[in-house]
């Protein structure tokens, strides 16, 4: 409807797609590159000056005359919040349209204090972090937090999250967009963190998996440069997929033998202090291997391994050309390493695992927040959303 | 280069995208539907109209005046030829640029004969089939061919194909475009038939995996509605994931325990000839489950389970919408299925299950063939390829 009733502004956002690359074109390039009439063109690039999504610079012509009026796209436009909750630390920042960072800040914020005072601490941050970046809220385009649990893409609302007590069904986007007066996408951890080590560190990748180890296990998948959240954004739940090795230990999803169960760091702490090491989480058991903790060490190599079994068939599967491990765990890095590849390498078969990445994650424990500002900025400047943002203003 | 060098004819496929919907349009309308300078628009109408992608039909406009020239997508401007080669059987069809069926016939083809042997076969009915339909070669606008084995997508060529003696590293392509004079895109038999599948019988699902269980065991896997093929065109290669049960088998791959070795036809046909039943393969052993035999309805029974096993892994890890079974096991329908769905829902998360479909092949032995010629009218239509072809003009 929308595109028959407003033809011309509606185009506005595809206008805009072209000139994100940040080169400076004129008029006649416009009208060489897209075809559209000149009256047509106007009217879209006035839509797009009028709310500074493109800024006018002068620059020479080619052929020597008088410089002509070419336009570029305006990073600095609007800026973005972005927050990546975990299940004790928190991580926020303040970015520009290209995901730059213009502020962060790391904090201390347990989830399990449930979702009011959580979602008000991380209001009260982000109106800080807009003032000290000389901001207003006017300018923020849109707000994305990850959350340590399954969401709901659509809604933004956790789904039976197992260890954030209160947040099941919490209107997330609701809450934060009504104080803060903006757009706010939620979904879970994994995902954006896939999402910023693609966009980051791994731009050439067409399809990679990012295996976060933290307290938990679970996955981020990119299929095709795009994010696969699966049917019911269920996508990358590998922590609870059944090996061998956990058969006769319960999870606490309540069923036996999933791979958290044996190769999370709850997991893995719990074993060092049934033998007598103490170890509270994942952090200790990293401490642990760090200081050469032979048990520690062993148990971390042993951890690699029944991840390598289960990564191995997904392998077969879905043919990445990377895999990037993060969270906690993999920040005792070789170790972990040294067991997945182990057993990736002897039960993948050869055609997939030819030109096989396996590395840790390169933006580490940033790798969240800079998803959460990749997928706010994804939606904003996709055509669509550019579209309706001018027609309605 | 090409869409700045030749900017009015190089919007071509994006014009013939919309017209793709089937419905007429008036030049007034395609001006306010894109935007397009009225002169650009002709130009662009010219280039398809004088390849015949698009026909001008009389439409009376809706004020009432005298009849406006409208513009409709020509299905029938081209021909495609399809075809999926098996281990010992070949479908091979003549469809519009709508996929319809305009000719169709399935064969004994021992894939094991050869590249030349096969593909001059091909190559031949292919030949008769355009003549009986009353279709000049001229008139192929693309040939898709599905074959038993890894394809590397970029060349369409085999790589160490297992049971396909010959055809390794064989120039499909090139082979079959030099004789019959159009472009051809060869591509594994699953991965066609989950685009066949998916086109005519699940159009509304967005996540989709194929699982085809005949001689061997692979699965064609559809992300966002597209097909997923992997870094090296090896996705779905599940047949060779590795499972408790198989442990003490030797695959043919030369690695033990892979799935295949005990849930594949050949396997199957092997278990029941161990226990005094006569069966030469997959085949067998569906004529066998149909009679009742006990033997081979536990046997089958407990394939599914094995199937099931690895599936539920992969649905925790890619939730998918919908679950297909094909391939000549698959016609064993109901016991193949009630295995599989017994450990998936016992297996997989509650979340990734809960609008889970577990069906089977709703094509049967022509998805593969409809897929070979979704792939073609897929890559010919592309807007880039549309672009191309109007510029050689």
């Amino acid at each position: 409807m929308l595109s028959e009733a407003s033809g011309s502004i509606a185009g506005a956002g595809a206008l805009l797609s072209i000139l994100r690359d940040g080169r400076a074109r004129t008029r006649a390039e416009l009208v060489q590159l897209t075809g559209l009439a000149r009256s047509t063109l106007a009217q879209r690039l006035d839509a797009l000056l009028s709310q500074q999504w493109i800024v006018p610079t002068e620059e020479a012509v080619s052929s020597g005359g008088r410089p002509a009026v070419a336009f570029t796209f305006n990073r600095s436009a609007r800026v973005v919040l972005a927050a990546d909750l975990g299940a004790t630390h928190a991580r926020v920042a303040v970015t520009d349209l290209a995901t730059e960072v213009l502020a962060e800040r790391a904090a201390e914020v347990p989830i399990d204090r449930g979702p009011e005072a959580t979602l008000t601490w991380l209001q009260h941050t982000f109106e800080e972090m807009l003032a000290e970046t000389g901001h207003s809220p006017r300018e923020v385009c849109g707000i994305g937090v990850g959350l340590p649990g399954p969401v709901e893409h659509s809604s933004g609302r956790p789904v039976n999250p197992p260890i954030m007590p209160g947040w099941d069904g919490f209107p997330v986007p609701e809450w934060l967009g009504e104080r803060l007066g903006a757009p706010v996408l939620a979904d879970n951890d994994v995902n954006i963190m896939a999402l910023g080590e693609h966009w980051a560190a791994r731009p050439e990748a067409d399809h990679l998996i990012f295996v976060k180890v933290g307290t938990g296990i679970g996955c981020g998948i990119i299929s095709d440069r795009r994010l696969h959240r699966g049917a019911q954004g269920a996508a990358g739940d590998i922590g609870h997929i059944r090996v061998a090795s956990a058969l006769d230990t319960v999870c606490r999803c309540g069923n036996v033998g999933c791979l958290e169960a044996v190769a999370g760091g709850a997991a893995m702490a719990a074993r060092l202090r049934a033998a007598g090491v103490e170890a509270a989480g994942s952090r200790d058991v990293v401490r642990l291997v760090r200081a050469g903790n032979t048990q520690a060490v062993q148990l971390i190599r042993q951890t690699g391994r029944e991840l390598g079994d289960v990564l191995a068939s997904i392998v077969n599967f879905f043919n990445p050309s990377v895999i990037v491990v993060g969270g906690d765990i993999a920040e005792a890095g070789e170790q972990v390493l040294a067991g997945l590849r182990e057993v990736i390498y002897s039960r993948s078969l050869p055609l997939a695992t030819q030109h096989l990445t396996i590395t840790s994650s390169e933006l580490g424990d940033r790798a969240g927040v800079i998803g959460a500002a990749v997928m706010v900025v994804d939606h904003v400047l996709s055509p669509d959303t550019v579209d309706q943002a001018v027609t309605r203003a």
